[in-house]
């Protein structure tokens, strides 16, 4: 097996001090100026209301741009797939939270390298359960030791998907990891994806009010048999407002705050918490003109569309069409089209998976138009499926 | 910039000459013994058709694959990007069609070197355009010198993307091309991505008789300006039957028949051109057990779901829902939900998004059940975007 070619990161290496017109396409582009304003108010808005911050890295999967999150005051970064905590660890990030099950007894070999790994150079692991065998086979993973890993029981908040289904079911699986020296019952993974992207601010409340009921009850049960649940993780850039003033959630674990995406630009704006710039774009180029459309080379290879079409950034054009390497942009005014060959900025669909596309993220300082190339970002766990 | 850890690959190798279920998930697997079969029906059928067949590389995007096609007697193969062709090319293709436009002047002088690499090892490059400046582009790209990229005029077919609108907008360009000694006028590229996926053969049937009709609308009017278009190119996998039946096309691009998919699954079967098996899967892993669903460890940013959700092979299952890392399946039938833990497989809804999604393929001998690991194949291409 030889390795890649390795002429697309020299290429844009060379990028650096020069302008943003010479960014080639399709490139993924970071506004770093856009996202430090966004990491500093979600680290501000985190500190004033005295939760932790532990951002999903699963968004960007950059250690750099993790270790800048911790920096500024992020307690470590989530993850979902042991690959991606190798490939942070790697980068220099010691405290690491796969927020999701892990049951292949090869990959919890993994998790306890790593466990013992990062707790070796003062950090941390840990990962969340929802089943008796998960927690077993994770025990047996990391055999003698004490207090190797931190465990949270997911509990089902409305997501319909992973965690026990309901809060009495929590208790079972608290009291088998309690059982094992070498986890530590860390407390309550509680997550609801869904509710991140109802449209109206009512429907989120609502379907908040669920998840922090759920939370309650399950912490009632488990106490009353004697056992705690010390931290309350979850939440994501749609509804982190309502967690934080929860009272019940002690860390806030949204991701895509730092970039936002198209999707999250379509819910009706929540007052009651920060405001986030579009900070991730798809630097792309006209490549075809037609009477009533024209095509640019950034197709769903480039930017992810199962989350809805990207937006065209000030530009009175929109998206009507996506293939492969191809996205068909329509005037939405009596303007005429852009010209062949002119530079477009796609604000993508949704932030992860456009992410994981890309091998590298072109950092750029000064905006979109007149700006300069000022780092190339590594995507470290683009790919990191297992 | 730091290399990527190289932990991944090493597992894979390791792999060869186990068992299937010594696979760690989720993975892509090619049943090497289904692709084999597809692979030689196709050549098969193009050479008793007396077409061409270069097949699209976007989909695999193996140098190793590639030369395999070409092997069973493929004449070259076609991709979509710059950076594709150069992939190939390091891996030992020397034939290839760059089957869509490039308009940068600095990709166009990636083009014009690999143009001269290709003719100095005996092979060639070709290359599509839809606009005048794109052929003047290229030819200042490509400087003195004749004859060293063949050029094919893009025609819109029905796709409503790329390629001139009209057949008498054809007579233009083929003109432009055929005044630089440095370009050589090869024929049309004729394409209609949308007339796949129609689903019953009798949309599929009207949508080439349009394709059909377009072209040789263009060829007369071309030949009664004293220019000839030697060959005309197009079709995939839905349709290919059609054109290597229509005496008008000369060459035939399909892709997808190699692995198919289950898009291509959902087309009503044309009797009238061979037949294909699904030879890509996912293998994934039950991590997650509720009442009335499992959730299993790969979600889109394993398998593409633009053009549908997954099909799970050989069980009465069907998905329900997928995110970044997860897809939740239910049953349809009274039996039993899989056991936590289970392995899998899931049948893409897209192979070309999919494979794009990962750096290797396993490839299997012997079936899923009982076969063996017999080869990992490199995606070469993998994130060629530019």
């Amino acid at each position: 097996m030889k390795p890649a070619p390795e002429s697309a990161p020299q290429r844009l290496a060379q990028l650096i001090g020069h302008s943003v017109a010479a960014i080639d396409t399709p490139a993924l582009v970071v506004d770093l100026d856009a996202m430090d304003r966004n990491l500093q108010r979600m680290a501000d808005y985190a500190k004033s209301h005295g939760v932790k911050l532990r951002p999903h890295a699963k968004m960007h999967k950059s250690a750099t741009l993790s270790l800048r999150q911790m920096q500024a005051g992020a307690v470590g970064m989530c993850v979902q797939k042991t690959s991606e905590a190798e490939a942070l660890a790697a980068g220099g990030v010691s405290n690491i939270y796969i927020s999701n099950e892990v049951i292949a007894p090869a990959k919890l070999q993994r998790v306890a390298a790593l466990a013992r790994a990062l707790q070796a150079r003062g950090g941390r692991l840990a990962i969340a359960v929802d089943s008796l065998l998960g927690i077993e086979q994770l025990a047996q993973a990391l055999g003698a030791g004490e207090n190797l890993i931190d465990v949270f029981v997911e509990l089902d908040v409305g997501q319909k998907r992973c965690g026990v289904a309901e809060p009495a079911d929590v208790l079972p699986l608290a009291q088998a990891i309690a059982a094992h020296p070498a986890l530590r019952l860390a407390g309550l993974q509680a997550y609801n994806g869904r509710a991140q992207h109802l449209r109206t601010v009512a429907e989120r409340r609502a379907a908040l009010d669920e998840v922090i009921a759920r939370v309650q009850q399950a912490r009632r049960i488990v106490e009353a048999a004697g056992l705690s649940l010390p931290l309350v993780t979850g939440a994501g850039s749609g509804t982190f407002g309502l967690e934080a003033s929860s009272g019940v959630f002690g860390e806030l674990q949204a991701g895509s705050y730092l970039f936002m995406d198209a999707d999250y630009a379509r819910n009706e704006v929540d007052t009651s918490q920060p405001q986030f710039e579009h900070a991730l774009f798809v630097k792309t180029q006209v490549m075809s003109v037609s009477a009533g459309h024209v095509v640019v080379d950034a197709g769903h290879k480039s930017h992810a569309i199962e989350s809805g079409l990207p937006r065209v950034h000030g530009e009175a054009l929109e998206a009507t069409g996506c293939n492969d390497e191809h996205t068909t942009l329509r005037a939405t005014s009596s303007a005429p089209l852009p010209a062949l060959g002119a530079s477009l900025w796609l604000i993508p669909g949704h932030c992860d998976p456009t992410v994981n596309l890309h091998d590298w993220m072109v950092g750029v300082r000064g905006g979109l138009q007149a700006g300069t190339v000022a780092e190339i970002i590594r995507v470290d766990a683009r790919g990191c499926l297992d």
